[in-house]
């Protein structure tokens, strides 16, 4: 029985992986939240999550660097300065750092980045995606991971050739360029899709989130993978040995 | 047997028109294009068709009212001026004009329209539109003629309400408001689709266009309607008996 | 402050229904399972609402006239014997009985029909319903109910058109026919298309089930919507003014 | 400059891949019919492409290679003894025979598998696809092809894990199946969906075709990188590199 450590135990995350590796027959070792001392739970549990804050990612990962435990974190927001504590961290122990844990996301950069390399550049691409009203931001970060994927597949960066939205008289389509849209509305947990367009034919490479218990399923499934692991640094489609 | 009189013979729909005429069994009056005097067509043809330019409108009403020939009007860019030009000859002839003659599209604005009015505004209506890559104006004609179908179904004029693209911080979504997204690529010949989104399911009506024969099959469609009708002012969705 | 009576209160639904009626500021006039006497609730409810059995139903609509109260009938499986007795019990009170209490498949319904009713023969419907795996009927009851639709709009009936499945070498498509495929699998709630395929277009009418409380929210929406009406049959597209 | 031969170039196929080989600059070296001598053309060509019909497969193969030219076979309802032909001259000739020459369905077979490969059993695989009112069979040959790849992806056959429609009291779904759906309309060129349904979640993984020109489009792409290959038998997976 492996035991689970969760930072950020009482956010919406947290609860959900307790209630998803309890169904997976691992124990939970506890949980910390804002303010709490995160050593004794890195001592005791086999493998951490981590979905708290930016703020607190620093504790953790010393935490888990003196006990020696390895750690999944899918806070999201990290800056360059946290990136590279990650780095430090991950010369001594295994950390999986991720910006979506959805096995189905996951799985999809990969088809993406694969798709993009082979299909030739008069294949246009196009990523579009719908969340609830409630979502501030556009595009998601998942489309945003869809993107450099697809990027990574052409040997170009996001950045260059990113077009975030199109409204008036904007011109025929630039050759090369990777579209956004952003679609907003009722409860939609989160649906991504990657159009690519050729001439006279489309191939596209979707994902439908139904319920937000993907991510903690994901989540546990990576802790589980982790124990046991070399240190280093290690992504998502690891997990799915991609 | 019908006869028919092409505007704007030489283009692409007008040549598409022909093509079609014939297949339901019509005979073409003939054609006129730039510079040609539209009179003797008008007085020859049954009905007559219009796929030219704005600047032709003028007199090809002209031919149409002296002929007392009933006319269909695909032409788009119109302004005011030139819907004022309509009023005036539909007192005399009956004329049809219309931003998009597809029988699908004319019905998706009924069923938009409908489906406004009946889900309440916690509903979130979304229109999001592929196009192929050399098309320049984004959103399309026709996903605004799906935009003012919502609006009017809700009582509302769309340029209150509208929402052409999100990009950045933007903020939860405004209720009431009416998205639109437009994605490019490829050939695509036109795809629009309206989704309602509501707390925990969602309607979306959507049309596929596979191949521009639709917009010449839907005028020759409306000129065989417009033949013995009264003078007035027509549209499509009659056509459809909507 | 609407008391509401729920018939079959310890199952999903009934508990479902609980919940979203005191969202929307309604009391709970109690509930009733297999066993108990029905009178003390209809006697107590401003409207019932009843979501248990077919062996149920009789006892509840006595129970339901005997006390005049309104009520919901939402569940399935009713057989003709059911529907009498719910048109002798709709001579003394208002009842509104429904396959699906959705809004979205009850609006849905009504755009099937209409555009079936419009758009000619020529045009082939298909319905495409995806569902999870557990369920163990093809096609759903949703489906049939759309194509119910689709048959009324063309002044035909469904069993007369219906074509279930399609394998092997079945010969090209028989028009006026209304085709249907299910797929299954993993957790979906339900997803419904009603496909108009033309000549060079298609038009897609789809509904997505994101959450079985959809259908808690449409029944106490009609529970709502029936107290104070006439005695009567209803049916949910009066709930939407359809 | 490339001269390709055509077999079967009276045929819809053959005169489109004459279209596409001229605009991607190739000389066309002839074509031939039924009951036309294959050698000549065979002798003249830098390279055959063959959409005729399996009958005539072996004279065609026999001239290729007695002029040892390369061969590209798109012709489909080939036998075994068809597939036994085919080894022979590939161990004289490059040959690529292929069930789908498009690009887009080459590279969705490879994406299919790899997913198939890597989500586990939990995931549920289901097949739809919709073609024009006029197709005989069900499913489609490229169903088939995308039914065969999931299978190899999770090492088994399609024939021991297919299930070809669903209606009645099926049952729940069987852990490990593949279910196929198929719609039939209008005049759909050819659209296909692989879904795979996880708890939570689906990866969505599709092709539409928009117009039969992508068929003669990758037949001259396959074409063009088979001439100067050594003898042996190619997929179209390679000439994406896949």
């Amino acid at each position: 029985m492996t035991a689970i450590g969760i930072y950020g135990s009482n956010g919406r995350m947290g609860r959900a992986i307790a209630t998803i590796a309890e169904g997976e027959g691992c124990t939970i070792a506890g949980g910390v939240d804002a303010g709490g001392d995160p050593l004794p739970l890195a001592q005791a549990a086999d493998v951490l999550v981590d979905f708290s804050t930016p703020a607190a990612l620093e504790p953790h990962l010393a935490a888990a660097v003196a006990a020696r435990t390895p750690i999944v974190i899918g806070t999201t927001g990290l800056s360059a300065t946290h990136h590279a504590l990650i780095e430090q961290a991950a010369a001594l122990i295994p950390v999986l750092q991720t910006g979506n844990t959805s096995l189905g996301v996951t799985l999809l950069q990969t088809l993406v980045r694969e798709a993009a390399a082979r299909l030739g550049a008069d294949w246009d691409i196009e990523i579009v995606e719908m969340h609830h009203r409630h979502k501030v931001d556009a595009p998601s970060g998942t489309a945003l991971l869809l993107g450099e994927a697809a990027a990574a597949g052409r040997a170009t960066r996001l950045a260059e050739v990113r077009v975030d939205s199109r409204a008036g008289l904007v011109g025929a389509r630039t050759e090369g360029t990777i579209g956004f849209a952003s679609l907003r509305g009722g409860s939609v947990v989160g649906d991504h899709s990657v159009v690519f367009a050729g001439e006279g034919e489309r191939v596209e490479l979707g994902h439908r989130g139904e319920d937000r218990s993907i991510f903690a399923r994901g989540a546990v499934k990576a802790a589980l993978w982790l124990v046991g692991r070399a240190p280093g640094r290690y992504a998502m489609a690891e997990v799915l040995g991609l």
